[in-house]
């Protein structure tokens, strides 16, 4: 039996960069969908067993807390464990730590199976009772859980027709794809001074192409936000963004 | 003295893949990047050297013939290698290798050099000279030097602002990113029964945060496509699609 724990090291190229010369927070939600994947693959509960038996992971839930973001050419190592299985979900957390061994953020996520022919939930303990095997229990995540997230209502401030490179293999609009839309809501002077401190986003019912989202936006406080993707008036996503 | 060609392996994860399985045009030209940023790097000549002498590599032209895209899961090496160096140009071409050790694609890109200050273009030759030794001349290139491509007029097809996610470590709109927004203007119909063969780029300004774009489309046949992307009535870049 491999180890609970995964560590997966991702170089931060120029290309995952944004204008300050640090990785985004789409590319850091990218890193941790990599590293649940290869952890799953690896120990016999990835896409590739899934597939075959016409069942996939859906990620309902992800929280995100970044301390300080990778910056251009550095190393950031993001280990994640399995923290708890239960009938219909799975929590997966995540620490990253920098090339200077410093722990710089941690998530949680939320994981659902579903069957491919019914789009219904799987019994995760009966069809793969085995991952309760790789529960960790010796580790810590300060990421909370990420919670229902209320709805938002009054103007639109964005709309958005779902379009080709949104869609992924799942053929719905890929998780990372709604976090990129929701951060470019806010103006380039929020990102100059503040960083987005904690993320947390709820998955509700897909998106697909062609769709027309339509973003919605409250600010608590100045630095707290909640949003609301819609399409045709019903939640697809739901978010909390907090500045810091 | 490193070797003239450099070899470097992608893994295709599921989030590079389009609905198909299958990489993206975009990812495949960010793999021609970090390609070339690598080669370059290891060599002497990449970011980090330019970012001290407050010198940057602009790509002008680009020109990918793919004959098969890499599929999920599958790893694909990039090969690039120095054709040529003139005065203000470099010219750098790529091969694409999949799994089987078949050749998938090539493609062509040139480059200037410009001063970060001034903006301005540098004489690479007087610059960095020792460039010059990399050239390799024993190999073969079929993708086609991108060359000029014509002004399209009439309506435009769809409209951005850009944002936040667009903007790179170089603080202008990202090569990649325009490579996005171009093929996301295709109906996911043409992407079921049809994939990019030809692709070329001519970038000609710089695109800034809150610039609105427009593109415009000219279909010369069923299956061959200019696109041009302005601001303010001006070409940003344009290019042609050939899908086969």
């Amino acid at each position: 039996m491999l180890p609970k724990l995964g560590s997966f090291t991702f170089h931060i190229d120029s290309y995952v960069c944004d204008f300050k010369g640090k990785a985004t927070l789409p590319v850091i939600g990218d890193f941790i969908l990599q590293a649940a994947t290869m952890h799953a693959s690896e120990r016999g509960f990835g896409y590739e067993t899934m597939v075959k038996e016409y069942t996939a992971w859906v990620l309902s839930r992800l929280s995100i807390e970044m301390y300080e973001y990778p910056a251009y050419d550095e190393d950031i190592v993001i280990e994640t464990w399995i923290e708890d299985v239960s009938r219909f979900f799975t929590q997966r957390c995540f620490r990253f730590v920098n090339g200077s061994q410093q722990t710089i953020g941690y998530a949680r996520t939320i994981w659902a199976a579903i069957d491919m022919t019914t789009r219904r939930p799987v019994d995760i303990l009966a069809w793969k009772g085995e991952i309760a095997d790789y529960i960790e229990t010796e580790r810590d995540c300060p990421a909370k859980k990420p919670e229902k997230i209320p709805a938002v209502d009054g103007e639109t401030i964005h709309e958005y027709t779902v379009k080709y490179s949104d869609i992924d293999i799942n053929r719905h609009v890929n998780s990372v794809k709604y976090i990129e839309h929701l951060v470019n809501v806010f103006d380039l002077e929020m990102f100059k001074n503040n960083d987005i401190g904690t993320f947390e986003i709820v998955y509700l019912t897909e998106g697909m192409f062609g769709d027309k989202l339509s973003i919605y936006q409250q600010a608590r406080s100045a630095n707290e936000y909640l949003m609301d993707v819609k399409k045709d008036g019903l939640s697809v996503c739901r978010s909390r963004i907090v500045w810091k």
